[in-house]
């Protein structure tokens, strides 16, 4: 179930350079600092480092994807908001008015929304990327959300995506989001699947459900599950069975930008479960993933486990749509520039420890 | 022991009026995006209201001043640097070097370094600002820190840097930092009689004692509580027995921004044991106060939670400077530009909850 599934030429991993990291670390620990006091600062600039085999890094070129799509699994009633609010939302990016865009325009990040899947016609004069697979997934309590067909498209448009603004002037950084009424839901079985961990731990209240519609989700998502026989499937069949074409849209843009020596920068938990699938179709992506934020949906949790991650901040966010990446894109500039501009001791005539 | 103690003029702190936060959570709750979804970002917004008295809050003229001091106590052998470093770093900080100027550059924040306390001349050519009390405080295990006369005038010092730079152009939000080997120690004694905490559980490494010093640091600092009778000081003599210059300088420009609305930002465990002395002298100071991040310093933990404040940002970090309260005050921009800039649900015309 590798990458080579996919139509287009395969995305190979470049391979980062072990031995950088030690000199990453050994500058690090030269700078006019106790050993280690910037904490994740300095872990985060050491892997960024390894990301762009270089000890000078640079994040300054900074781009964010939101891929929005939405999930037939909705009708089953799994989330707080109906389902138009994913097209409503888009239809506010476009306007400039979420979240997300304050924060790219604080931190001087390019954001691009791509409507992969979104159930409603996004007229083209509001500047959304259209790569729209299907308005919607199919409700996976019934059938498949999606074709395989279908999946392998979602993976290509994600790349085609990445590649597009890539080719047009080189990205140092990615940071992924997305929009999706329903994807928490998504993201949990995909994650409960692909990182063979129990499904009852992993569902959270998504954009706030109650005591009444968490019960409720509980039960639709073990019944999909076991309609699926979600325990023994590899990783793009568990994308077609129980998945979103913006996680997948997520995915293929990771893939891409590792293949291009390019950090990613997760958001939350859906972002997370697309990297978690990333990393099942090609393992060697996982070097150039970061965490951006912890999320309070508990999947996510399982899924940094199994890529080996550990979120960079917690701030209490379950928002999506990218805004933790991006705070945590404008931390790894600081990493970058830490790195690149502080004094050594020797530099600055500071004495070392006594 | 109030603030009266002070020959200049007391500041009194506005009392911000309570009802502006229920109309700012009201403000945050009608953006797009569920309830509470920005987790600490929301909760900075709205403190951000109170402080400021207004819906529109704003922090974009930032301000960072650093306090640096040197402490007698350091002739008992309890840092892992030597003394000098302070004025080495001092220097560094005048160069550019330090890892403070690099996340001040990055974040816009206009940096001022203020000589309250270190032993050496510091350059005046150096653009620092020269305060100085006094080369260093005496060594606490065989005497007060300082005098009574010494300590009111540190605290006046910090209330004059504040105001110089909010009478030339006002600020709109106070960051604190500090610079002094040995200060560590200093802020676990005053913390621990400030707040009623036993003192075993509030001494740590510092700037990296190893398990040995540690244990020194310990002993030492079990005599100087003994010695000056700690448990049983009101704050300005918890100050003159065992402070430092800098913590004075960093406490008394809390209490002038208080004074003058502008919310402060604290850093680590040095610039908490600062707060807690600023709030001690003038208890509605803490209307004002802002902890940056959690440091790992255990002393900070029981000053934050007699203050009632929770560290906003966790990234491990125990370096100082300010450092931690600068990645703050641009967190703080976010929250001020997600209450500014965000779409309602009527702006947007995004659907609310089923």
């Amino acid at each position: 179930m590798k990458i080579q599934l996919l139509s287009r030429e395969a995305p190979q991993c470049l391979h980062p350079d072990a031995r950088i990291r030690a000199e990453a670390q050994h500058v690090m620990d030269t700078k006019t600092k106790p050993l280690g006091a910037l904490g994740r600062i300095e872990s985060l600039a050491v892997d960024l480092c390894v990301m762009q085999n270089t000890l000078s890094p640079c994040v300054e070129r900074k781009l964010m994807l939101v891929f929005a799509g939405d999930h037939g699994l909705t009708e089953e009633g799994i989330s707080a908001y109906p389902r138009e609010v994913t097209r409503q939302m888009v239809r506010n990016f476009a306007d400039g008015g979420a979240a997300i865009n304050v924060i790219c325009r604080q931190y001087d990040i390019e954001l691009h929304v791509i409507d992969i899947g979104v159930d409603g016609d996004i007229p083209a004069s509001d500047g959304i990327l259209g790569m729209k697979i299907r308005p919607g997934t199919r409700n996976s309590a019934v059938t498949d959300a999606m074709t395989r067909d279908e999946a392998i498209r979602a993976l290509e448009a994600g790349m085609t995506a990445f590649d597009r603004f890539h080719t047009r002037e080189p990205v140092q950084i990615l940071g992924l989001g997305e929009m999706g009424i329903g994807n928490t839901s998504s993201s949990a079985l995909m994650i409960s699947a692909l990182s063979e961990t129990g499904l009852e731990d992993l569902i959270g209240r998504g954009t706030g459900v109650d005591d009444v519609q968490l019960a409720h989700k509980k039960k639709v998502l073990r019944k999909v599950f076991a309609f699926h026989r979600l325990d023994r499937r590899p990783p793009v069949e568990v994308l077609c069975t129980v998945g979103g074409f913006e996680i997948a849209g997520m995915a293929g843009a990771a893939l891409a930008a590792s293949a291009a020596g390019v950090p990613v920068v997760l958001d939350g938990v859906i972002s997370t479960a697309a990297g978690l699938l990333a990393v099942a179709l090609e393992p060697c992506c996982r070097e150039y993933l970061i965490i951006g934020h912890r999320s309070v949906e508990p999947a996510q949790k399982a899924a940094a486990r199994v890529l080996g991650l550990e979120p960079v901040l917690d701030l209490e966010m379950r928002l999506g749509e990218g805004t933790g990446a991006a705070l945590t894109m404008n931390l790894a500039e600081t990493a970058c520039r830490i790195l690149r501009e502080m004094a050594s001791f020797d530099d600055a005539g500071v004495s070392g420890k006594v």
